[in-house]
């Protein structure tokens, strides 16, 4: 269990007056134990529990058929196992909260995810105990990432980046947006991702939809092009898209584009510390209103990390003030219903005294010349 | 709303009790509607429900950036829309089950699924209400399919199994998983699927590990390698795993494969209406166990469709009278820890009078010779 997320927690759970937290949902239990117990997001009722005590030692509470791999890479936490086929396995959280003394103790669960048929069991078998919901907690503590974490953001977002810029670079006329999803996939996996999330290829009259797979379309001459997916590595994700031009660009398709860079260049000067999202939405409004067409979409930004959409919110959500270490996906764009969509997603990193961008490989101040090299800096 | 799914359940209801149903989880809701909420299994607080009433109209409860996409797909459903950043969905399911005049009925529940945050909330907002549990009814309707569910996962099976046998025939000595990897996943969205989930590529000493992705790892004279893919369509899963050797096998690897084939063939004999799933896990054991080495896995097949688990197992669960209209993914295997796996899976419904091979496309009767075509009934 990661020594300096316990510690977080534990100051937090100080405030709050709490005595354990019990992490259920596969991003917090990941956000604990440093991976992702690997059948859990898959099949929801293979619970796993990180347990930690505000004294004590932490626990994890697994199915009989992870524990192996979990123990094996993450020593340290005692470990209690249910076996799936042979009963309730609230009868072990129950067990191990018993057995560290947390019987009767102020517990915060997380529950916006703990189902309401577990929450009633555990009710039941910790009679004593009072159950609290702390799901606000986890998340706050997320927002702010540790130096471990920006340090796998920032290889991630850029293999990301380097993925869809190697994919585009070595597409052509006559490439089928299958190639290219084997090409983006392959680099991903290459460039050092586990496995990835949301691939999206869109080219041409499919550039207008906002969620679509590869087809076997081949790109043609003054086709736009939608590239976007999002890496997957230790349970974190990160989410880049780039647009890539087949030939030249309309000049409409042109002046789009420049909204979209000016948008980025915008966030990337007035994303730091003590900032309001929403005063950068509304720049950002502004700054999309200039265009003429289209509707801005409902958030320019927002947190990532363990789960695709993380508070904060710029846009869409309450008025916040960034921090250093936030981690946002940025995300101009404009989708022309019956025409075509253009998209930009970075993914940038708060810092002390203003933000990094960490998906930095592409060159974005042009549409992505499609079957050429469009490195940043180059 | 699928017309046919809501006469079932309505069945169901009728025989419980129930008055309405309102269905919650991401797999029960494209039961119902017939497509997947996009964002729902995605972001979890994006909550989707679909109520069913015993009497008069079907109601979705949708998320406002999700309604434009549901609505033009799923005609006919009453629909409420919630506000992504306004406040809590709950309120707007509780105003829909009172406007379908259902604010005192009795309403079976997924409290599997639904949070203990949104379970209180819901109680406390329809006071005179009896809320149950009712994911046993869901699942117990979901295990029987229906003609167009059957055809879905036929069709799905086949094109998963053609996928896997087109990258195995297409590869040879020096090919990398990550190769295997691309030619695979294109197979399978050039066959139709939209997306797919679980793939797993594990060549040479990697293939004795049971989850792993693709490395540049080059295929070499003598390696197995066991490829496994899950194809989605409509929310629908289909899991298939080939394994295939480069070169001649060892005589080792030969008199495994001959088990595991055994085993294939032994379930195909085995598995009809009334049949006992105890019974079918207890000859495949005894079969096992013919090999000398290994252990054999605590279930060998499982039922499928909206999730990649479901009851009922053959194995590990309770003794099951199976029934016709199941689907089964099946998969005798051995993992030889520090040596090699061999892994053989495949999709069955059962008919009428016995069964029917969903994934019919590859012969398997021998381990896939890589680089060759493996067509069965060729």
């Amino acid at each position: 269990v990661r020594a300096e997320i316990v510690e977080r927690l534990r100051g937090a759970m100080r405030e709050r007056g709490l005595d354990a937290l019990v992490a259920c949902s596969p991003e917090n239990v990941a956000y604990l134990a440093g991976l992702v117990v690997p059948s859990q997001p898959l099949m929801r009722w293979r619970h796993a529990f990180c347990i930690v005590p505000l004294d004590g030692p932490t626990a994890m509470v697994v199915v009989d058929m992870e524990e192996h791999t979990v123990r094996s890479r993450v020593p340290g936490p005692r470990y209690y196992v249910w076996r799936e086929f042979a009963g309730d396995c609230t009868a072990v959280v129950a067990e191990a909260l018993r057995d560290l003394g947390l019987a009767d103790a102020r517990l915060g669960l997380e529950l916006d995810y703990l189902p309401a048929r577990d929450h009633a069991a555990l009710r039941e078998r910790l009679p004593a105990a009072r159950l609290e919901a702390a799901e606000g907690l986890f998340a706050r503590q997320r927002e702010i990432k540790t130096a471990g974490e920006l340090d796998l953001l920032r290889r991630l977002s850029r293999l990301t980046d380097a993925a869809l810029h190697d994919a585009l670079a070595a597409a052509g006329p006559g490439s089928s947006e299958l190639e290219l999803a084997g090409a983006l996939t392959g680099g991903i996996y290459r460039g050092g991702a586990e496995s990835f999330k949301l691939l999206i290829v869109a080219s041409g009259e499919r550039s207008q939809f906002p969620n679509v797979g590869p087809t076997e379309r081949r790109l043609r001459v003054g086709d736009l092009i939608r590239l976007e997916i999002f890496g997957v590595l230790e349970g974190y994700l990160a989410g880049v898209c780039r647009t890539g031009i087949v030939g030249a660009p309309t000049a409409e398709q042109e002046r789009i584009w420049r909204n979209l860079v000016e948008s980025k260049h915008l966030l990337l000067d007035t994303l730091r510390p003590g900032a309001s999202s929403d005063a950068i939405y509304a720049a950002y409004t502004r700054k999309f209103a200039e265009l003429g067409v289209g509707r801005p979409i409902s958030f320019v930004g927002h947190g990532i990390g363990l789960h695709l959409h993380e508070e904060p919110y710029l846009g869409g959500g309450p008025d916040r003030r960034l921090e250093a270490g936030m981690v946002l996906g940025v995300e101009p764009l404009l989708y022309l219903p019956g025409a075509f969509g253009l998209q930009l997603k970075d993914m940038v990193a708060i810092t002390a005294d203003g933000c990094e961008l960490l998906s930095d490989y592409t060159a974005t101040d042009t549409l992505f010349p499609v079957g050429h090299v469009a490195r940043a800096g180059q």
